[in-house]
C-alpha cells in the first residue's frame, strides 16, 4: 500500500517529526511576521517555501529592514505612530507603505516596501537599467519582479538630518529565457546644517558595513553617491551624500546580497544615534526658515532628476501616495536666497558645492 | 560739395526736420523707457531702429507687458514693491526679472522677460519645438533666437486664485538660411477653491481676445490648455485652465502676432478683477492648509512636466532663479490626503479631474 516497504513504526515517527517540525514552522512563522509592519507581499508561508531563493530572501530581507527601522524612529517619538497600508497593484504584487506624519520628532517618516511583477516594454526595461543594457523581449514584452524598500525621514527639528535610504533586487527575464537580475540602493544623509561629527558617523558606519566585503566598495559607491544626488542647475549635491550603487551584478548574486544585506542593517546604527543626539537641540526661526529652503532643494532633486522617482511616475499601476512620500511636508522656495559669507547656511553649501571625505 | 543739387533753404529745412524727428524720438523712447520696468536687452535705440521687424515689435510687446502687469499687482499691494534684476546671458542675450515677495497681498509674484540668442544643438532644437521637425543644421549648429514673458503669481489669500501667463517668439536659422520662426504662448488660472464666477469672468475675456481674430482660436486653445497643464500622475490638471497653445507658425507671422498682443492685452483685465474681488475675503487656517497642498501640486507639475521649465534647467547659461521663480514661496505634501466629499475642496478636486466649459 502506500506506506510500501517502511514499517510502521518508521512511519509513526515520520508522521510525529513532521508534525513537530510543521509546528516549529508555524511558530517561526508567527515571530517573523510579528517582525514586520504587516504580512508580506508574497506571502509568509509562501516565502518559507522558497527559503532557498535570493527572491524571497530579498522580500524577508526589505520586510526585517522595514520593520527595524519603523520600531527605531517610535520609539523616538512616543506621542506619533506609523500608519500602515498595504496596497496591491492590479498589474502584479504590491506593497506596504508606513507614514509616520506630524510627530514631535517628525515631521514626515515614511518607510515603503514594494513587490512588483508583471510584464515591461523594452523601453521601461531600458529605462529601468541604468547602464542601458538592451533586452530582447518575445512579443515586444519582458517578464519582471522589482522589489525594494525605501525610505526617506524628514525630522522637525534642523539640526536633525534628513535621511534617506533604498535597496532594490531586479530580475527581468529575456525572451530566450535568461535571467538579468542586478542590486541596487544606498544610504545619505541631508543635514540642514553641518555637523562633522555626525558626517563622520555616518560615513565610517557605511563604511564599516561596505569594509567587511570588499575594501572597493565604500570610495566607489561614496563617490557614485555624491555624483548621483547632484541638482545640476544648483551646481549643489542634494545632501552630505553616503552610498549609492545601482546595476551591480557582480561578484555573484549571493555575494551582492550580502552585501545588500549589511548596508541594509547598517540603517540604524547610521542614523539614530544623530537623531538622538539632536532631537532636542534648541533653534531659531531663522534656522527653521534655512530648513525650509533646503527642503526646496530636496524637492527639485526628487522631481527633476531621481531615476525611482520618475521611473515611478511614468510606471503605470504605480502607488503615486507611495513614491511621493519622500517629499517633505512643507518646503519653500525665495528668489534670490543667498545666505551671507561665514554663516553656518554658507557653510554647509560648500560643503554640498564641493563634497568631502569623511572617512579615510 | 556735399550739398549737391539741393538749395541752401531746402537743407536748412531738411535739418530742421532731422533735428525735430530726432527730438520727437527722444522723447517717444523716454515715454516708452518709463512705460518698462528696465532698459530693454537689445537697447531702446536699436529696437526703435529695427522697429518694422517682427523681433523688436514682439521685444517691445513683452517690455509693455511685463510693466502693466507689475504696476497693476503693485497697485494692489502698496506696502510691497518689485525688485527688479537685469541679467546677462554670457552665451548671448539676457533678462529682466521682477519679483514682489512676500506681500501683503502676493505671497511670490514674478514677472519675467528674456530675450536670448546663439547657437541650439539640433538636439536642444528638436526639444524647443514641440512637434519635433528635424531642422537641417550647418555643422551642427543652429542660430536661434528665443524671447518671452512669464509670469506667475502666487496671492496670500486661498480665494484670490494662482495666475501664469506665458508669451514667447522663437526663430531658428537653417542651413540653408531659411528661418523657422513660431509663438507660443497662454494665460491659466489656478485656484484652491472654485468660485464659478471668477472662472467665467477669466474665460470669458480670454474669448473675447481670442474672437477678435478667429472663432476657432478659444476653443482650440482652451482644449490644449486643459491637455497640457495635466498632472498625469495625479490624474488632474493644475488648474481650471484658460488658452495655450505652441508651435503657431500660421496664417503668417503678423496675423500671430495681432493675436499674441491681444491675449498679452488682456492679461490684466483677466486677473485684477478677480484679485480685487477676493484679496480681503476672510479665511480659515483650514483654508490656508488646503492652498499649501494644492501649491505641492504646482510644484509637482512645474518641475515634472512642464516644457519650458525642463528646457530651462537643461539650458547651459539659463538664469535658475527666473526659471525657478514660478515656485511657490510655501508649499505643502502630506500623504492620503482626501478632502471629504461634496466639500469644497473635493468640489475643486473634481473640476480639475473633469475639465469644464466656461463659456459658449
Amino acid at each position: 500500500g502506500a506506506l510500501g516497504g517502511l514499517g510502521l513504526g518508521v512511519w509513526w515517527r515520520q508522521q510525529q517529526a513532521a508534525i513537530a517540525a510543521s509546528e516549529a514552522d508555524e511558530k517561526e512563522e508567527e515571530e517573523m511576521g510579528q517582525r514586520f509592519m504587516a504580512p508580506p507581499v508574497s506571502g509568509l508561508r509562501e516565502l518559507r517555501r522558497r527559503r532557498r531563493e535570493l527572491r524571497s530572501r530579498m522580500e524577508l530581507l526589505i520586510m526585517e529592514t522595514q520593520g527595524e527601522v519603523c520600531r527605531a524612529l517610535a520609539a523616538l517619538d512616543p506621542g506619533a505612530s506609523f500608519s500602515v497600508d498595504s496596497w496591491e497593484r492590479k498589474e502584479g504584487g504590491g506593497g506596504i507603505s508606513c507614514v509616520l506624519q506630524d510627530g514631535e520628532v517628525f515631521e514626515k517618516a515614511g518607510v515603503n516596501v514594494s513587490v512588483v511583477f508583471g510584464l515591461l516594454s523594452e523601453d521601461a526595461a531600458r529605462q529601468m537599467r541604468s547602464r542601458g543594457k538592451s533586452l530582447k523581449a518575445k512579443d515586444g514584452k519582458l517578464p519582471f519582479c522589482a522589489m525594494g524598500v525605501s525610505s526617506v525621514i524628514h525630522p522637525k527639528n534642523p539640526h536633525v538630518p534628513t535621511m534617506h535610504f533604498n535597496y532594490r533586487y531586479f530580475e527581468i527575464e529575456e525572451a530566450d529565457g535568461t535571467k538579468q537580475w542586478w542590486f541596487g540602493g544606498g544610504t545619505d544623509l541631508t543635514p540642514t546644517y553641518l555637523n562633522e561629527e555626525d558626517a563622520v558617523h555616518f560615513h565610517k558606519t557605511l563604511k564599516e558595513a561596505c569594509d567587511k566585503h570588499d575594501l572597493k566598495l565604500y570610495p566607489k559607491y561614496k563617490k557614485w553617491c555624491d555624483d548621483y544626488f547632484y541638482i545640476k542647475h544648483r551646481g549643489e549635491r542634494r545632501g552630505i551624500g553616503g552610498i549609492f550603487f545601482d546595476d551591480v551584478d557582480s561578484p555573484s548574486k549571493e555575494e551582492v546580497f550580502q552585501f545588500v544585506k549589511s548596508c541594509a542593517k547598517a540603517v540604524v546604527p547610521c542614523y539614530i544615534p544623530i537623531v538622538k543626539r539632536h532631537c532636542h537641540d534648541s533653534f531659531t526661526p531663522e534656522e527653521k526658515l534655512w530648513q525650509q529652503l533646503r527642503r526646496g532643494r530636496y524637492v527639485e532633486f526628487n522631481l527633476v532628476y531621481d531615476r525611482g522617482t520618475k521611473f515611478g511616475l511614468l510606471t503605470p499601476g504605480s502607488r503615486i501616495e507611495s513614491i511621493l512620500m519622500s517629499l517633505p511636508l512643507t518646503a519653500r522656495w525665495e528668489y534670490m536666497h543667498t545666505p551671507p559669507e561665514s554663516s553656518r547656511e554658507a557653510e554647509i553649501l560648500e560643503v554640498l558645492r564641493n563634497p568631502r571625505d569623511w572617512v579615510h
